[in-house]
């Protein structure tokens, strides 16, 4: 296991907001995350659920936790929040910085088989696997109580996650999610790139194809989407096809679908619904 | 009255956070600004009060709004904020922008007297006058209740406006507020270059001296200062002088001057106590 490196720490809501870079096995390069640890974890008096958070294209570690606005209910609720990088960055593959939908900020929660991708980008593994793993060998948290929630592609990766992993996610929510890349065109161009032509690999990135054939434990699903989010209008994020896909397995995927009048698909819309899905969250890590 | 135009515009905790930017002529280049309408003022049931930011060092009008946290309890209160810029942009004065604590994100809210920054550094006259004149113009607001808060460099202007102008603000507050820049090395600098050699200059833009001389209706004021903040440590600071000046004026000063042990200088700090701002200036702009 490679050692965290403490790049800046700062108090924050009674806790700490600390951001961490290590050498990654998985992407083969330096990969950067924050976490909010709460009081009581670093007093040592109890290990605190955690609860993932995957950020959007062209996003990074801070978005949200900068700007979500998660803080004063995470400390409330005495949960850790882990927020990772959304790609490799500086991993030397040839055309990672040209397209802000592809390559660097835009990994998109897979793991590529496909060349000159495949080496570094393993988006999926990273999250479900390193990271995780490294957050319960370092920090004060019961990694048995884990959920994970996310925005845009965030949200597509947070639902991913959940749906590939039953029984280990306690809970799952997504804010304004891509929810059929395997049938928009975000989602198809980088499915492409990332795992080639054939749609049958898709299907395994695809949350609505996920849903229909989710078969595990009952698993609880939160999303909020902004009636004028501009991505929602274009056709990008389909969450009516999520819905079909859970009320054709009502009695595995409980999804709770908001629609948000008038809000569009920034951090403003982010930060609005937040103290909601950290709610919802805690119901399910603090049962 | 130079038209406002109007940048961005998103939906948020039921409100709305606009940018706007217009052609100053008090600072003779065009400035930008953040607000945020609540709910009640947008569907003109009400005129709301109105809460002004003053941003530090390096910030403009985005640092707050997006770092900040204040906006659930902004909708809540029902209460505008204003956030401008932090000093004249693009304003072509000769070394501008060759130093962060000097020129561009350096504005200090005075008016400079000296050359070459008299002809655009006009950040008091800007913010006490042009700016409230063109918000109470524009939206549905009740500027006879106004308060006034910032963070460092912003607090020192936040303190600054509501000393000099007795009657006016109904609460002021500061995080971690610049309070003697007439005798620390943050203050000293600039009010040489904007205001000329001479100290006697000086005191119209120190809190300290101010809060020793002000004798109009009482102010109420809140102060926040974080323990490990290195440029308190560092004695840029010096709250503890402003609490002796509000000691000496008991009258006229109410100072409630709280330390917040272990929290440095920066938005998670501000963020960590932003609620008590914000309900501390509701309670005197909603008795």
């Amino acid at each position: 296991m490679a050692a965290l490196e403490l790049v800046s720490s700062s108090r924050c809501f009674d806790g700490e907001v600390r951001k961490y870079r290590h050498a990654s096995a998985t992407t083969r390069c330096t990969m950067t995350f924050n976490v909010f640890l709460p009081e009581c974890a670093l007093a040592g008096r109890e290990k605190v659920p955690v609860l993932m958070y995957l950020s959007g294209l062209t996003c990074n570690e801070d978005n949200m936790i900068t700007k979500g606005g998660a803080l004063p209910y995470l400390s409330r609720q005495r949960i850790a929040l882990v927020a990772p990088d959304t790609s490799p960055r500086g991993a030397g593959v040839e055309g990672e910085d040209g397209d802000w939908e592809l390559g660097t900020g835009a990994g998109f929660y897979v793991d590529a088989t496909q060349e000159p991708w495949r080496a570094s980008y393993q988006m999926y593994s990273y999250v479900q696997c390193e990271l995780q793993k490294l957050v319960a060998d370092s920090f004060p948290v019961d990694p048995l109580r884990i959920s994970v929630f996310g925005h845009s592609m965030g949200g597509h990766g947070a639902l991913v996650l959940a749906l590939r992993n039953p029984g280990q996610y306690r809970s799952v929510s997504a804010l304004a999610p891509i929810c059929r890349p395997s049938k928009t065109s975000w989602g198809q161009k980088q499915f492409r790139a990332y795992l080639g032509p054939d749609p049958e690999a898709w299907a395994a990135y695809d949350a609505t194809e996920l849903a229909k054939r989710y078969s595990g434990p009952p698993l609880p699903v939160l999303v909020d989407q902004g009636s004028s989010d501009e991505f929602y209008i274009g056709k990008q994020l389909q969450p009516l096809e999520l819905v079909a896909a859970a009320e054709s397995n009502p009695r595995h995927v409980v999804l709770d679908m908001r629609m948000q009048p008038g809000y569009d698909h920034s951090y403003w819309f982010v930060q609005t619904v937040m103290e909601d899905h950290i709610l919802f969250h805690a119901k399910h890590l603090r049962p």
